[in-house]
């Protein structure tokens, strides 16, 4: 028998991309989707590439409701908005998987401070999983809660949490340039995203004061156990999806040393290059979806996809991550989707391309 | 001495597009630019590019203020709202561009039908020039209210009229097929423009329903001294500016029989081509910006510039017309400097491109 | 078991479609993936975006090789080539679809006259099924040839079809214009594709003169029953992938008569319009992929998927028929799988999103 | 009397550029433009946005008959290549403007290392004025040879070296973090930049080896008089035109000092920031293209121009520079168009937008 799922908040990019990869997945059907000025409606009516594909009437939102048909849900509603449903929805029995951030970080003073809103459910704050199952599947399949990723985060996250752990790169010398697809903005009338403003731009934006550096700080602190600080800048980038993270970091004392004795007599590797595709080749190797890399990622590698790909190159004293994702796929909708499977107990990649 | 200007409605696509047009104009200077919602702040705040290029506060609609300091208003406000104030700035002695169709149809009825509201200046609908000088240079001239063409006409207009004029093609049997830019639909908040709504996309909108299409059937009908009936299709296109229309018409009785007479022994050429390329270049000869061309016209090749691309190909026994404008250009701010120019007496092409 | 599957020419983006689609397919894989110039490469190395997804090393062709491993192989030669191997690939017993137009056309003559080669196996056309499973199915089933149906084709048989076998619109008065995506153009290095020559940008190409409109005429002149001609007019549009046909035709004396009778007294409907959204749905009832739909479709409703949107708008005196289809997936690779699906009697939506 | 230039290798996107730009220059005209590969076609069959534009056929390179017609040359030919053409230039008295980086370096060891060639005329490197007249315009004024500088090193330098020549930011810890559009990439066919290949795609090329960052250490060090080590990473953006760098460096300890003590008692400022601010005013104050702004640069902006927009953010203990330059326009020919005007007294923004 198939899960019933519910999509909460239904009307964006991200609550499209969770319907239309469940209609592709082999264990789940998408029962309930709501969104309040559209109940009512046919969801094709709201997202047009549904039309004969999903035929699902908008709802407004009842937690009962849910509760009686539903699994799972899936919560695409603003930050503050989304603690207060999830907590109705865990009330009646529905196990949740939220995409905003009320749930990430591990500090409420940080949250509300970043935020600028008080929390509706503090005391789920820090006792909340966080949706990355390549570090945290044993959690996510027990969980009522699954605080889902940021899309910058995971493009961040993943590289760095490995080298961090193990002692390869400094922790106090990170800076992460991201550039991000439009969609990331969201699907609201704003004059800042139409067509004509981002077509054939690219600009930065919220430079070190995005909200997303405290997360990246945050968890690849949780994973590695090591303090880190890093400097953020996201830039919206001319295409509709896709993350590249390109960060700069520097060897630890002890890498740095390792690498100088390090054989290059052909002078074909450098051995802190290798260091890091080894130790991200043992990290994943039970995550199918991170795939290191020898050539540098496109976002449009991974596009439509739940992949991540992964990249180092040595550039004088530095090293140069990339990691490319699907900012509405891995970044979001499919990194819920895996969630989803693990925390009922199947294949991570069902229903993910 | 310059001309001095004022940009009435300077928020939008086509009030940059004639801010940064008047910025390189040898004999004419941006004095006044209004806003309603932005007054008080500089033109750059609204308009980044122009930081650094031109000095300017957004001020409040005051014609009398305008009537002192200006020779000539450009007009971007919405239909109906512009016939008032083009009214106001007429009665203080402002000569005015106007790029609304509240002028432009010959007709009080079809005006008031497709336009659905009542015209606050009747008595000068049918009575105003329309400012395609190509036609009617010498009323723009002595002209206290000028008509700005709409985008689509102006690029089916040209290379219908004088084959309609000289009876080389049917007036009954017309389609024309149009591809527009996003910036054709402003710059107000709208879901529909969004990037990722039109990005990788494109789509027909108001099939055989659009108000352009009684503006190029009305001003065809008037150069050419004869009524015409046309199916238009306007395409929402992936691209910021620019329109192709591509517009399938049959050859006239006369001129099929010219072309069955006529001599193609070498195969290299097609009567009924020839007479259209003649047609145009002659109807075109003093006109700097209408360029017959022998390849296929791009929207790339005319984009940023005032320039038309036209040319024909057979196709059985239809000829297929394409043309080419920058739709903010040749198809608004552009034709208006053009205008402008026309009106004080410059050269048609002083600060066009 | 699974089905084993040959991609012939997997440097493309059509083969590039194939092996992802075949990653998701349950009843399928890809087995062997040939690429001359590439041979020994992993495949991974010409499609970055299969890195980690698909382990296959590029190999020469080998039919006999193919022979013994695949039951099925899809062939992605250009035309004449493709015959070749095609013809071989029979002689080994391995049933082909064949993604050139060499089996497509009716006529031997037809064909060499546009494609300007001699047929290297001119016993066979006129006597392969053309691969469009929603009027083809059961010869499909039993071929040992599919002749994978043209991009354009596709996006415009499908709408025209029943209409003219019901006689509800004239066959001799059909213009077809269409905007595909740049990756119709294929992946070798030619300067007309590069990303500066094609991005915003619209143009026509091959107006009057492309090889897709004698397939047009000839698939619906075979599915209908009556002989058609149809201007066709392809337009390079600045997207990746996605085919809209706007499709301007008159309804039949006996469809205006019984428009004429119909009721509209309510006015929000016309008769013709009906009559045209009823012949596609009874025509297409058993058809997963076809959706005839009220809203005006886009391209991007369909990107990615196998799936094609239509809809019908009335224009004065004629009809607007709008399709929308993904050019490499239905016009394509999707339409391949599709069809595989159908000779080895899977359900048709078997690994097709 | 008009200046007559001569344009070498006219067939690129440089080539265009300063095509366009001559079109409308009040006191140049392009008078000869060579195109081995096209001599004796019309300039507007390479470049169909030039037809009824310029009406001028391709040559061969003379230089004899340069020399006889022509005041100054621009050489938009590979590197080694050019230089060989400079100097036959330079022989029979032309001025030149020379697109490659062939004079560029200080240094003729560096210049051969990271080129990998031979120099043909290596007494003139070391010896030839960097066109960037907003630091050597007297020396531009007299020169016989001006080495146009690199797109990515004109977005990087302008920020940096006012900033490092007053000590206001370290020199040993600088990351360039640079997304130029495709057109940098330059119009030969090639898979990798075709439309589908980078639309809808980010990545990043050439990490921390790309012969642009020699050329910015180089000149930095040159203009401030302090050596810097600088590392570079370019990105491959899916847009035509712009290039945006994203800066990262570190106060010095003197401007680290003075911002401690700086009053911020309202918040709203950074010390540090206003101190960059105004070192930028300062040093540009004479300079009409490059702007300081207080919004985040985006390359729309410029677009299209010859200007420069320039922002600092303060992140944590860096500050972040954001840069913003149109690469065929500021960044090559746009450039190229000032030098000359510099070299032959006009005003710096003669022609340019």
């Amino acid at each position: 028998m198939s899960l019933s799922v519910a999509l909460i908040g239904a009307t964006g990019y991200t609550g499209l991309e969770v319907a239309r990869l469940l209609t592709h997945h082999p264990h789940a059907e998408l029962a309930i989707a709501t969104a309040r000025a559209e109940a009512g409606k046919p969801i094709a009516s709201v997202h047009p590439s549904l039309a004969g594909r999903l035929d699902l009437e908008l709802e407004e939102l009842d937690p009962v409701r849910i509760g009686k048909r539903c699994d799972v849900a899936m919560c695409c509603l603003p930050h503050a908005a989304s603690a207060e449903t999830v907590r109705r929805l865990v009330d009646v029995g529905v196990r949740v998987i939220d995409f905003s951030a009320d749930f990430r970080l591990s500090s409420l003073r940080v949250y509300e401070s970043w935020y600028g809103v008080k929390h509706p459910w503090p005391e789920r704050v820090g006792k909340t999983v966080y949706g990355l199952p390549e570090f945290f599947a044993e959690e996510i399949a027990g969980a009522d809660v699954v605080a889902n990723p940021g899309c910058y985060p995971t493009s961040a996250i993943l590289p760095l949490a490995p080298l961090i752990r193990e002692g390869l790169i400094r922790g106090d010398d990170i800076i992460i340039d991201s550039k991000s697809g439009v969609s990331g903005a969201g699907r609201s009338a704003k004059v800042g995203t139409l067509y004509c403003e981002t077509n054939e731009s690219i600009a930065a934006y919220a430079v070190g004061c995005h909200r997303h550096q405290p997360e990246i700080e945050d968890l690849v602190g949780r994973i590695a156990g090591r303090e880190i600080e890093a400097l953020f800048t996201p830039h919206l980038t001319p295409m509709s999806r896709g993350i590249l993270s390109t960060i700069y970091v520097r060897p630890s004392e002890g890498l740095a040393a390792e690498s100088a004795s390090g054989s290059t007599a052909d002078g074909s590797t450098d051995p802190a290059v290798d260091r890091v595709m080894q130790s991200w080749r043992d990290c994943y190797a039970g995550s199918p979806f991170v795939t290191p890399v020898d050539h540098l990622p496109a976002t449009a590698h991974v596009a439509g996809t739940n992949y991540v790909q992964m990249s180092v190159r040595r550039a004088g004293e530095r090293l140069v991550l990339l990691s490319a994702i699907d900012n509405l796929s891995k970044g979001a909708s499919g990194a819920a989707v895996q969630n989803m499977n693990v925390m009922f107990g199947y294949d991570q990649q069902s229903g993910l391309g």
